[in-house]
């Protein structure tokens, strides 16, 4: 049979991108990418209201309409390629990001009454402006239905579904009484591809949906009406439009509408798999199986394993969530991760601008620094813990400067401190039963940082892979497209079969150097007592308190 | 009678300056800078050692050769005055900043053999390098001769005497044994000037010897040779080397040499006053009286009272000292302070380097922000803590970063820091029964930084003044000039008649807003308890290691 292709298309906190994917070697022959114009860097932002981020749907649209043609553009120069190649689509997005629509589907933004209206635009995954509607879902949780609690790691984040919708029906009403329902950013595009974003068609992903929403076979589906009523009886009128099923990336959103199949020069009528958050799909293109840990380091980072769906899993308290199939059909999925990675070394160099010193000159001298001698030790919650403290009111921190501290001290010390992170997680999975054998990592920063992967390995003090792909998720994606397309089409009729094709990892391995991680191990000791110092309610100090008032403070004074 | 003038000598850590004055109405009419020539900005540094800090004795000769001469260039400029005009000269320098000498009273950094020797220098007062012996001499103290701690707030510290010497003798032993003694700065200046080098002649001044190496009347002087042979039997041999008397700013040195007269074209024979501490000699400067803080606002902070010799004093644990006479005759003085203040700011400036911002960009951004609305809390302790915690072995915290957050706000943050700390020290000496009825600030910082001293008095919750005078220290030493030259002679016959005729404050009073106040008694509580979890031993939590230990680990790292 003729070599045949699929397209994964990755929708990025900032940008997106498509990569046109080899099905039987997972070579990539086309790639393209977009930057999202509106706001900063993408995203919609608000001076008075650090929390808020949102993106515009409009620049979605755009994204898919600019960087497929450019990709087919480029995989055009491969010998024999030609877009009827193109068997099968893929998608993900960020998450939780969801829109309000009308009862058309369409997002609220794309209407001319609201276009400029940040809360019916995209609410980014990282808005925190819901904090205290997280903390209220958690609560009436605790009390009215535990089992749900138990499953998203004993705490709702401000980062989800229901948070972010609760808020909007009360700061700003009008969007949420003229939203017919609300759609996970990645669930809108595969319904938009293939014509079936109407709310009495649209299919939404079990990934997002377990992950972000509450979602669970075990209990029917969404949370019941009782629960979500006894937040504010307005959100009846939300679940009435969510369905009882959610479907995985093995299953077909529809197929690619002839409108579509001409906006981007591919043949009409081709599968769309459904969608799935972008880390989770990181983790199918980096080749997840029982016992492999990825790590999708980026902006932020996302840890993720499996385990089959006939092992018995206990709760792990702290995780995003346990939910079967939201990442390999067969498997439950396990999701856990920090708020922020790359986003606090960003933060150091274009917000501090340290001695204007780049990423670049400052791991150069972060390099010669060894282990533990700058003195210095870093809380890593600029954006909040997702895992596993799930707690959006905790902030940075950084201990031990002296009159003689420097900038790639400073910078070294942030690159710690989320490695201290990514090992607490780690022993959580390990602490609760789960295997880790292997650790394969992917996203922007695990190709491009070795002062960041040697620190990590030193500091978790085990062997780290990288994955081949420099855009794991898109791989990942295209792979979805690969199987609903099916072996017959020239794809592949399940995922190990992709994963075997089209999945590959580095030559270069990260081993952990046993003098740093005998340092670093002290130095463990000491993030995990300031970690549960300010980070842990029934500590026995009284630091827990202390980052959370600094926010009411910061609050009132903005408002003042 | 004719307009008489004095002169002060202020050695500070970076430069030396000297100001000549008219002892009728506090006039400055001729004033010369010099920034010692050796090291960084005046400090020899080792980059394998943050905690040294030394400076070339040359320095200091160089010094006073340059700026006496400088400033009467300038005050022949007056109509009438001449260099027969001035009637005595006063000093004050950095302490403890012992230098050791030879048996003829030379420093040895002097000497060919020891020129480039930093051990041989003088040890600045901000050199930490005997952390590890001021611990000792603590411990030792508090079994053996408990009443010396009293008297120095509970701790004895790395930046003063004996902790010093005691460092030399085990790291420099070459050095400690080519030593005869160990003079204190201000004290060998006065010596210099007066030929009264040699130890047989020498004169110390009870500022230094009783706040900085444990002087005091009621014991017989300096420690007694039992106690300080059980710290090392060595330190016998510099115990012999000194006197059992110490001196006030009342009593002169001596005479000014023909030599030095010739050398700095003054009058032969004219009183030198006995030196002192310049942060002490600051307050003389400002009019220091019973129930008035004096806050000198430098790179460090120095906060002094005094109160009447007939008034009963508690020990007051965490003072720098109680000690008789050492500010004012027939008054105790009482010194207490923070290790760093301007320097944390030069610090983010210097070494961080934010944004390519200087401290007036970043003070007029951080003047439009509002008490708490940064979310940002910091510790001020990037040179450790000297009040009221006596501990070197702390470091600098910042807590509460977000994403966005920026430089200003960490500016502020900082300076709000070196407030909380600055509260800290006036309420331990409300709470042990001092009166503070007026606060006057001098300094660098008081006269030039409006941003600063406004949080300063929101943050105490009290009107600050400022003295009139840039150059307090320098005023002060020329007062101790004019009493010692006495009334007679056209000076004064006592320090209240000094200050009432040369002495003022500003019109400029900062007052603290109430609005600011009541968020800052909030931000404090929080500062309080992050004070106190990573600063006292028996806290309940486990905090008090963590910057402990970060050090230990630090200097591991450096060395292996």
């Amino acid at each position: 049979m003729k070599e045949k292709y699929v397209i994964g298309l990755d929708y990025g906190t900032n940008s997106a991108r498509a990569v046109i994917v080899s099905a039987s070697s997972g070579a990539e022959i086309g790639t393209a990418v977009f930057e999202y114009p509106s706001g900063e860097n993408g995203i919609i932002l608000d001076e008075k209201n650090p929390d808020l981020a949102r993106q515009h749907p409009w620049d979605y649209l755009q994204a898919v309409a600019a960087i497929v043609p450019q990709a087919l553009e480029e995989a055009k120069k491969s010998p024999g390629f030609s877009a009827e190649d193109i068997i099968g689509i893929g998608v993900d997005a960020t998450g939780s990001t969801p829109l309000p629509v009308d009862k058309n589907g369409t997002p609220l933004a794309l209407l001319d009454d609201f276009k400029e209206n940040p809360a019916a635009m995209a609410w980014l995954w990282k808005d925190h402006t819901s904090h205290a509607e997280a903390v209220e879902i958690t609560a009436l949780a605790e009390k009215m239905r535990p089992q749900y609690l138990a499953k998203c790691g004993g705490a709702y984040s401000s980062e989800w579904f229901w948070s972010k919708i609760l808020y909007c029906k009360r700061s700003a009403p009008d969007v949420f009484y003229a939203a017919h329902t609300w759609v996970e950013h990645a669930d809108w595009m595969t319904a938009v591809l293939t014509g079936t974003a109407h709310p009495e068609s649209l299919k939404r992903s079990i990934c997002a949906a377990g992950h972000k929403a509450m979602f669970h076979e075990s209990w029917g589906g969404y949370p019941d009406a009782e629960f979500l009523t006894s937040l504010d009886a307005a959100l009846g009128r939300v679940r009435e439009t969510l369905p009882d099923k959610a479907w995985s990336i093995a299953e077909k959103a529809g197929e690619l509408t002839e409108e579509w199949a001409l906006k981007l020069g591919l043949p009409q009528g081709i599968p769309v798999a459904m969608g799935a958050i972008d880390a989770h799909m990181g983790a199918v293109g980096s080749g997840i199986q029982p016992g492999v840990l990825v790590k999708i380091l980026g902006t932020s980072c996302c840890d993720m394993l499996v385990a089959p769906l006939s092992q018995k899993l206990p709760d792990i308290p702290g995780l995003c969530g346990i939910v079967p199939e939201s990442i390999l059909p067969g498997c439950y999925g396990l999701e856990a991760g920090q708020s922020a990675v790359g986003d606090i070394f960003n933060w150091f160099v274009s917000n501090v601008k340290p001695a204007g010193e780049s990423h670049e000159s400052l791991t150069e001298k972060a390099l010669k620094l060894k282990a533990g001698e700058s003195g210095l030790l870093a809380l890593d919650w600029h954006n909040g813990n997702r895992t596993v403290l799930v707690d959006q009111r905790l902030t940075g921190a950084l201990l031990g400067m002296t009159l003689h501290t420097r900038p790639e001290e400073i910078y070294r010390a942030l690159i710690e401190a989320t490695a201290f992170g990514a090992r607490v997680i780690m022993e959580r999975f390990l602490e609760y039963g789960m295997a880790v054998d292997r650790i394969i990592n992917c996203g922007g920063i695990s190709g491009k940082n070795a002062l960041l992967m040697q620190i990590y390995a030193d500091i978790m003090g085990r062997p780290l892979e990288v994955s081949k792909s420099t855009q794991t998720c898109a791989v990942g994606a295209a792979m979805a497209g690969a199987v609903v397309a099916g072996a017959a089409a020239g794809g592949h009729d399940n995922f190990a079969a992709a994963a075997a094709a089209m999945s590959h990892t580095d030559d270069l391995v990260y081993t952990p150097d046993a003098e740093s991680s005998a340092t670093y191990d002290r130095l463990y000791g000491l993030y995990k007592k300031i970690h549960d110092s300010f980070g842990v309610e029934d500590h026995r100090d009284e630091l827990y308190t202390v980052m959370k008032e600094l926010l009411v403070i910061r609050d009132a004074a903005k408002k003042g």
